[in-house]
């Protein structure tokens, strides 16, 4: 038993079977083959690892971004002048990845809770039985006021009128403020971590740079107007009505080189809706949010309602990183092997069916063991003694002509001759 | 040296190599043979092409997410009136993916920088000795307040008392707010820009819609109430003390069709526990943050403290889209190819290792070279010769009488008669 | 028809074609052969399958993140205590996974709009002339005030004077503060839903318990001061200046054991810049923003303005569940298979290109079909009948020595002998 197993081992060890192969020498069977597998080849390197970089793994980061906004606003309102800096423009003001930059408002000052009618347009009446009581988007009292001709409201006092938005935009100064954006990603699989603020971008040359994707294309310190021509709208249209910009930092790497070749491109696009679409019926133009700021006054609750429109900033990560990694490599290589091999079934294809010559090929290629399996069972004893009677095979020879040339079918022909001598 | 190289690449060119095989005609292999081979291609068709989509590459989407809430909230506490706008109600104001609905609130007005007793209940106290200095929760002055029992702290006050939480909950009437979702994807790898008001969604449809998962599933304006009630919680539950919803906008898009047929699916989850699980011990109900409105009295610093319960919610963005790509699909083929072979296999293992005409079948499929390594480095030099003496493997017919029927081995046995005449 | 038809249906399901080989008696060659084949099954077994997990298909979450902190802050500027607490210190107030714990302050207070001299050292000018009216920056009235010799500019009046920077922080006492997270995590794929509140962290836990990487590695309760040392900052540098900590949520996550075992890993981390490095010319080190409490005094706006330094705090999810996957799990056997071929693409190489008896082992693997395209068409007609003349092969035996001591050239030579007969 040990010995057999041992024998095995050794047998296992010594030998290695490879596939005996038929060399086909017809030309248009071999050209088309080999073009078929110089393709397989050309598209396993050409586009699989040069172009697709198959070779590689890839991962995408994690990322965390702070921004700032410099610059002050100044608005001339019916001849007050009004300062607006950055502790009142920003929202948040903490400096997330998304934030509204205030470029226009109407300002609703001095608002305290009570009952006052509506604007006009909204809600008319002739009397108060027009007036539903308590209907949710606005409470009403139920009483019609006779001056405006509209319902009572259970609000802040007196109503906001935003009919009009101010037109040029109050805060077209916000042009010229300049945001700096901050951003570290993360690629955990490869742990590798990066800033915006690669090898070159110092505190010094921060202070002077300002963004130009053809002059200063890391330069963290971008112009709003700048931010919002690269994007395609009209400054002064967005700045009326709002919009929302995103700022795509795209972080494609590869890890491969060195480290320092993995830098950020900075674009920019309209969030919602072309801008340079005129289709009008397209939902939802604009950006704006209201946002209050209260106060007492002679113990009364008051507050000043702001309706903000403004420019929305979202930044947004974008990552991918590639590097070097066996698995893919080998997954590419043995797929690829496994589509050589489809060229060669397409090839046999070819040979065994379409040739004029098929029935010599099919007759090169293939081997046959005896036709039935009935038979198969008969012979089998024999197949121990240590001669093998092949005339079974011999006896039927006008059954399939094409069998009886099988050069190979000569393993009986052969031994029929040594039995004859 | 030149004709050689031209005649080694005419030999490629003009030559394929197509593996020799055995057809073997035994019905009960063949047949489990066919049967894997037919189940591999049934995989890789129907599961791997049709099912998985083998065929097509992946890619996320970057977004971004932009929510307005409308309608205008009333509370009747004590019988003081108070209007809750948006401006109000919301946190924060501009309309982020996430941000907390005001529903309920305790409300602790006129607070002021100074030293006041603790709650009673919380650091009783019956001397000043009970009171420890400036400990880090509460920053205490180490006296007892007698009226109270409790030690005095320097705070905002009167400090909160947030012991009873308003039930039925302040602003019920939050359930017929609306919310409108906007929200705009790319997929930077297909270069597809998609808006959540896809085609048929106007400014026209909008204005009248809301949303209802049968009815007008694509319609961005949601009702709050409705959003609870499809996440499973009891509006009047939640809006007491608090809750987190996401509303997860699903993109699994196809773009091998139209591109228009990329919708979004909407569906809502309550984000922390289960809203069906009884199991209070489960830490960590409810949703609850303070606020403070700032404001000025007679040059003395005030604020009035909020502690909200909300609804918090998060819009979640989820996204896969898929695309006919030229790479997953070959690898899938190649791939699917070696597993072909691996059918091969295991047909093999029962042809030669269990079948009873197992040595008949090995000898069909395998031919040998001779044994020894060594006889094979005597006999290089004769290889080289026209003729090759093979009588060595003759000369040993007995040694294994498996070898000695191979039907190949007439190799020599020819040859051996060529010599004899 | 129909029954060749059915015949080659038979012929299909009945036969089974598995290629025939050559087992090479070679023990350095089949050595070679056997380690390069086990190389490649140690690599598939052991690298794709246990260490990379080849056999399962990967998935990242949907999350969403609670925070909420806690504790007072106390600050004693000048004789005068001022306490600071939740709602005072953190922005934005809601808990979001971003936030700003603030830890120093330059207050300005009293702001009101106006026209006020710059600040020493900013715009100097001798007389009007060098004061350019409307600079951006901050808006110029064009005076120059001949007490300060600075530029007179509309602003909220006084200007703030940040030249230095509270040193120590004035709320040292947030290293004391404690921040709760909740975290759900939801695989879309997978569809699992986990929260950081796993089994066994329940309301009694949490209420006592401190995070500990080591003693308590899942309780969701942090203290300020440890987050800071554990991510490598000094805590009174990065209150002082402020600074951005990431705490990432590792999920990290093999569903094929029960989900209870998908617990997160928390870790801590400075997002820009590493805290060990004293390369100070990299830019931008502390964090800090600007925020104004508006308030009215005596019908005059006014503000409060917080120049803000803080911690900065991203809670980051990093997530990545396994699972097993039919189809990665055959992809990775499959184009295994194709990388079994390589190898015996390999020997086969060594085989007939580098060994002494690399032309025998030529013959034995290659059978050859006659040399010329032209001579296949010729003979085109003859494989039709029974016998087939090869003649033509014989008629150049010296053509090449190495073909005419073919193995398998007994084909001819065999039906030479016949017809000789």
């Amino acid at each position: 038993m040990k010995s057999r197993i041992s024998e095995a081992l050794s047998d296992f060890f010594f030998e290695y079977e490879t596939p005996r192969q038929v060399l086909v020498r017809n030309r248009r069977v071999a050209v088309v083959c080999r073009l078929i597998q110089l393709g397989v080849l050309a598209y396993i390197i050409g586009w699989v690892f040069i172009y697709e970089k198959g070779y590689q793994s890839t991962d995408t980061a994690v990322s965390s971004v702070f921004t700032k906004m410099k610059g002050v606003g100044y608005a001339d309102v019916n001849g007050e002048q009004r300062v607006w800096d950055v502790a009142d423009y920003v929202f948040p003001p903490q400096g997330d990845s998304s934030f509204v930059v205030m470029t226009n408002y109407i300002i609703t000052e001095g608002q305290k809770m009570g009952m006052c009618p509506e604007l006009p347009g909204k809600h008319n009446c002739s009397s108060d039985a027009d007036c539903e009581r308590g209907s949710f988007k606005r409470h009403m009292t139920g009483m019609c006021d006779n001056a405006t001709k509209t319902c009572e409201v259970v609000a802040w006092c007196p109503v906001e009128n935003d009919h009009n938005i101010p037109d040029p935009p109050l805060l077209m100064s916000a042009e010229n403020y300049t945001l700096f954006i901050k951003n570290s990603v993360t690629f955990p699989i490869f742990d590798v971590t990066r800033s915006n603020l690669v090898e070159g971008i110092d505190a010094t040359y921060i202070s002077k740079c300002l963004h130009n994707p053809r002059d200063a294309p890391l330069c963290p310190i971008f112009r709003l107007g700048d931010i919002v021509k690269e994007s395609g709208f009209n400054f002064e249209t967005i700045a009326k009505v709002g919009g929302a910009i995103g700022i795509v930092l795209d972080w494609t790497c590869n890890f491969d080189v060195d480290v320092k070749h993995c830098k950020p491109i900075y674009n920019f696009h309209g969030l919602y809706g072309n801008p340079a679409e005129t289709d009008k019926a397209r939902a939802s133009v604009g950006y704006n949010f209201r946002y209050a700021k209260h106060y007492m006054e002679d113990t009364v609750q008051k507050r000043t309602l702001l309706k903000v429109f403004g420019i929305r900033i979202d930044v947004i990560v974008q990552s991918l990183a590639r590097k070097f990694d066996i698995i893919p490599t080998l997954t590419a290589i043995g797929s690829g092997v496994g589509i050589f091999g489809v060229a060669t079934v397409v090839c046999d294809l070819v040979l065994l069916y379409l040739l004029p010559k098929r029935k010599f090929y099919k007759n090169m290629k293939f081997k046959y063991t005896d036709t039935h399996g009935q038979h198969d069972s008969e012979s089998l004893g024999l197949v121990t003694s240590s001669v093998y009677y092949t005339d079974e095979a011999k006896a039927r020879p006008g059954q399939d002509t094409a069998r009886s040339n099988d050069p190979d079918s000569e393993a009986g022909s052969t031994e029929t001759e040594i039995s004859k001598k």
